[in-house]
């Protein structure tokens, strides 16, 4: 007697829900038994909305934000201020810093940042068609809105050297004590960097 | 100037997913972006899995469990024995039981247990399917294996009602004390069901 085990269709949809990022095998086993079992659940639909995604999602080749092949969010909206550029490394950043409402400008995403320890080199991240941007930016303002960690420290460093002597205001958003945050919890680099960060009251 | 947000396509997949159980939108969020920009990903691959398990699986008209339409793993199995039957409420309640190696009879799923708050009553369960296994099972045992709370015990009892006076050998799972577990973390109720079904040594 074999130990009776999902048939392999269900088996096959846990596979690949197990691939998703944060799933695991449990997790993956309740979704696909829910997607199977459960009136409300509509897996044609899913099915649906991830063959659409896929087939009409790419990436803006100017911006790299997520666009359709016929525009994009935001290099087509004409009531944003093109002398401001705020460069970011992944697409999904563009959402919190557009939900924050703190920013009217245009985006660029790297794609990533630096980092020799996982293979990510410049020629990785779609830093030609920044600098092609900042050459034809006639002296706009250039944000470097990375990470405040190595990497971001180190690719901001890098589009810094890049950048010298090149028509444009370079500014990076400032690092410091996160709103709602006691000093307590601050750990000490980020109680340097908001030290150095001062600004007149 | 609208805040930008996700293409629609991207927008549709991400409420899709985020329908999923123990799905909350940043989840969602990250599973959407990482469906459509990570080289490993296949949102294909994981449509036409949904696709082919929405169509292909059934729940076996006999036993309750996943089935295709062409056979069901336990009910199909000859070398199972027909003289033991464990009732379960979920369908999803046999995995584990195979896993565990103990049980090499027939099961039968409920597809649920008696829950008055959740609008279950009798009819909603594989109940009629059961009585007819029960009266041609020529003696079989009957073993109740649903859960040790208010419900599962309600429905237990409410079966052991239904067959009273029944050809069969009615039994039910143990409760005590789980594997691994200390007294110090068992409840007061699991320790008197654990002693009340205390056995000799």
């Amino acid at each position: 007697m074999a130990r009776a085990d999902f048939p392999i269709p269900v088996r096959a949809l846990i596979d690949e829900l197990k691939r998703l990022p944060g799933i695991g095998p449990r997790s993956a086993e309740r979704m696909a038994v829910w997607l199977l079992q459960n009136r409300k659940a509509e897996p044609k639909v899913l099915a649906e909305a991830l063959v659409k995604a896929d087939e009409e999602i790419i990436a803006c080749p100017a911006c790299g934000f997520f666009a359709t092949r016929e525009s994009c969010g935001i290099c087509d909206d004409p009531k944003r201020d093109d002398s401001i550029l705020c460069v970011v490394e992944q697409a999904t950043d563009v959402i919190p810093l557009e939900r924050s409402g703190a920013f009217k400008g245009r985006y660029h995403c790297l794609g990533g940042k630096l980092s020799p320890l996982d293979r990510v080199s410049p020629e990785d991240l779609n830093i030609p068609s920044l600098m092609r941007r900042v050459e034809n930016g006639g002296g706009m303002e250039i944000i470097l809105a990375l990470g405040a960690d190595v990497e971001g420290e180190a690719t901001s460093n890098y589009l810094a050297d890049m950048m010298r002597g090149k028509p444009v205001k370079l500014t990076r958003i400032a690092q410091g004590l996160p709103a709602g945050g006691g000093l307590e919890h601050a750990d000490e680099l980020t109680l340097i960097r908001a030290l150095q960060g001062r600004r007149d009251f």
